[in-house]
């Protein structure tokens, strides 16, 4: 079986030295043996790993995508275009695509390569776009197939689950925890897509279609990302018993909707996903028979991510062997919750003027958009105070208008990070 | 589709339950309608939970087995006989089997039957054999057909987990906590095959083939139980920064050689599995390219463990339909490392007479056997003490032959439970 990469950067890397090294154990494993026909990269002068063939690179793609002796396309080029293109060429050809592009799947786009590959009757296999090397993907698509599944949440953003820990256990601030995880390469230069949420969104819009069966892209994920949360935030989280992550939430409210979210949550420390750590990803699933259940591991670097893709691999490769694929089942449109209606208990720290009456008037604004206060701590500082409100359960739009009508008192300097009570036992 | 059903205890009656209510969408993943045929039981006479359409049961477990109209067999008897002649009959008629017997699975005529079901092209499944709903089998089977792993560590007894968490957090002794967990239906009557590890060893056979693909039985696996356990000893372990589990582990060691065993262990709080609670599971992965994974979720229940039956019954069905089998890669018999040479560090206590002399004639004991302790404390009641000994690593001959010199000193009044030290970092 031939079977070409395209992308070799860390993960495309560390593939190819996979299917090297254990060349005869997968062989075993898969039925073929597996051949890398080709390695497509954008720059042939650029130096390469030691163990990467340069006979085996190549700039042309398309044209080897389209090479009849390549049976298989792992995709590793991450973006938009040109991978969609690539993927809808091999797709149509009706050759299996492995892929770990989570942007793309969770793009409109993606959505349609589900339909073109079923079409054609082509595996269209993606362990590797949630959670790296975690099993999470398989588990949903076979072995919980049959369950109704109430709520999956995840910790799936490692740079972001990294950035919390150091501001949880070293009372780090957030711009010196990202500092950190930027020296470490936890972080990329430009941090956005992990800490605004966006990397965290499009797995959950994934989640959302191999856990509950429904067509959903990342445009319509409800976001919010860590930027705004700080110390106070965390240290006050922790003195009452919650750890802060940010999560991936799908889960089906009432009436059948679908709220799929991503923000800063507390998380009752009692709470497996609250001892993840570090770098870690892990994704909770609660269903209606299995019960609670959680898969940890790690969810980004070369050899966990390409270690994902071998799984794809190898079952793309028996599948074709034996002429079938891997089951699919129809998606329809998934009817969204409207964000105004989502109904959580919220923490939001404000930054006060410190002087008499300000706490009145800014309980006052609570109340008259209809949220119950659950607890409030005054932190005060030389001038100034944090005010630090904890809320019983309020819908998302009566929050909304609440934080809309604070930031017009005049004695609230700034509004902190927003975080949601999540997992707590009912 | 018709399904067979043998047993109608929790399992059953679950697993009855879900293929009623949740007939529709099973039909659609399956890709067809799977309707009972019968259920087997041994007593027409017992009561039944309602939604067991009693029409349906029959003592004839081989009739139904051989009844021509059935496709597919679910076996929930449990023990080998007759579990393992129904199966097997079953398998020589083609028919794909699911099951949750792990004791069947973990014998010689266990190891037997998979064999059987390659040579007759019938499915053998068998997902809820260990740790419940958790898709363990699956996840080694499928996702990480490629890795090679280094190492699997379960907590896989979820009575005994919950008796040392009991003890971990309360402070409870082991008949104490033992006595709540038979009073909340977490333990049997007789305990035995729960507290000295018969259950543990017999998942740790099946994770040796599942995720090394040797074939191990249960009678192969090292086994220590947690009955010699005591409040001290736990104690201790919470002191220097440890939780004690009982650990099902099956590890390559150097030369190639696999350590299949069950025993109490310490574990770093920080590491994953110590944070697994009460009556729940937990399987940690350590893979070469994967890193670490851990699977975590309720390994026991009838609804929990029924999901996990159902899985593997849609995988069964599917295939069935498309004409192949789940992925059965051939076994070779296990280099199995012998007891004497497995290198841990231990932990031991001693109740002894508190007399002088004691302590020095108990420390030349270890050295005599090349034992070399790392730390020791002294715990001194009325006339005795405890002395609790860390040892370095040490190879089990020599802790074997330190305990059996131990017992013969007058002053040594009771060895303790021993614990091994696991999943520090290197």
């Amino acid at each position: 079986m031939r079977v070409a990469v395209l992308g070799c950067g860390t993960v495309g890397t560390a593939l190819v030295r996979i299917l090297q090294d254990r060349s005869d154990a997968l062989a075993v494993q898969s039925g073929a043996r597996l051949e890398v026909a080709g390695i497509a990269v954008r720059d042939l002068a650029l130096e390469r790993a030691p163990g990467i063939p340069r006979g085996l690179l190549t700039t042309g793609a398309a044209e080897l995508v389209a090479d009849p002796s390549v049976d298989v396309v792992v995709e590793l080029i991450g973006g938009t275009d040109p991978a969609e293109r690539l993927v809808r060429n091999a797709l149509e050809l009706g050759k299996p695509v492995v892929t770990a592009n989570k942007a793309l799947l969770a793009s409109p786009e993606g959505v349609a390569l589900r339909s073109l590959a079923k079409k054609h009757g082509a595996d269209l296999l993606y362990e590797a776009a949630v959670a790296g090397a975690i099993p999470l993907v398989r588990a949903l698509r076979e072995s919980l197939t049959g369950e109704r599944i109430h709520r999956v949440m995840g910790i799936v953003n490692g740079t972001t689950n990294f950035i919390l820990t150091k501001m949880g256990e070293q009372g780090a601030d957030y711009a010196d925890a990202l500092a950190e995880a930027q020296a470490l390469g936890f972080a990329e230069r430009d941090p956005t897509a992990d800490v605004e949420g966006f990397d965290a969104a499009a797995k959950a819009a994934i989640l959302a279609g191999v856990a509950f069966g429904y067509d959903v892209a990342s445009a319509d994920v409800m976001r919010e990302g860590i930027t705004a949360i700080r110390a106070v935030d965390v240290e006050f989280a922790d003195r009452l018993g919650y750890a802060v992550k940010l999560l991936a939430v799908v889960e089906r409210t009432g009436d059948d909707a679908l709220s799929v979210r991503v923000h800063p949550a507390m998380v009752p420390k009692s709470h497996p996903l609250a001892g993840v750590r570090g770098a870690f990803n892990a994704v909770f699933i609660e269903g209606e028979a299995a019960g609670e259940l959680m898969l940890y591991g790690q969810g980004a670097g070369g050899l966990p991510t390409a270690s994902a893709v071998v799984g794809d691999l190898i079952d793309a490769v028996r599948n074709r062997l034996a002429g079938t694929t891997a089951p699919s089942p129809d998606r329809q449109p998934a009817r969204l919750l409207p964000e105004s209606e989502l109904r959580t208990q919220c923490y939001v720290s404000l930054q006060v003027t410190d002087r008499p009456g300000v706490l009145a008037a800014v309980a006052k604004v609570f109340g008259d958009n209809n949220v119950s206060i659950r607890s409030m701590e005054q932190e005060g500082y030389a001038g100034e105070a944090q005010l630090l409100f904890l809320t019983h359960l309020t819908s998302e739009g009566d929050m909304r208008s609440t934080l809309a009508a604070l930031s017009d008192l005049d004695a609230v300097e700034r509004i902190g990070g927003l975080m949601r009570i999540v997992g707590e036992p009912e």
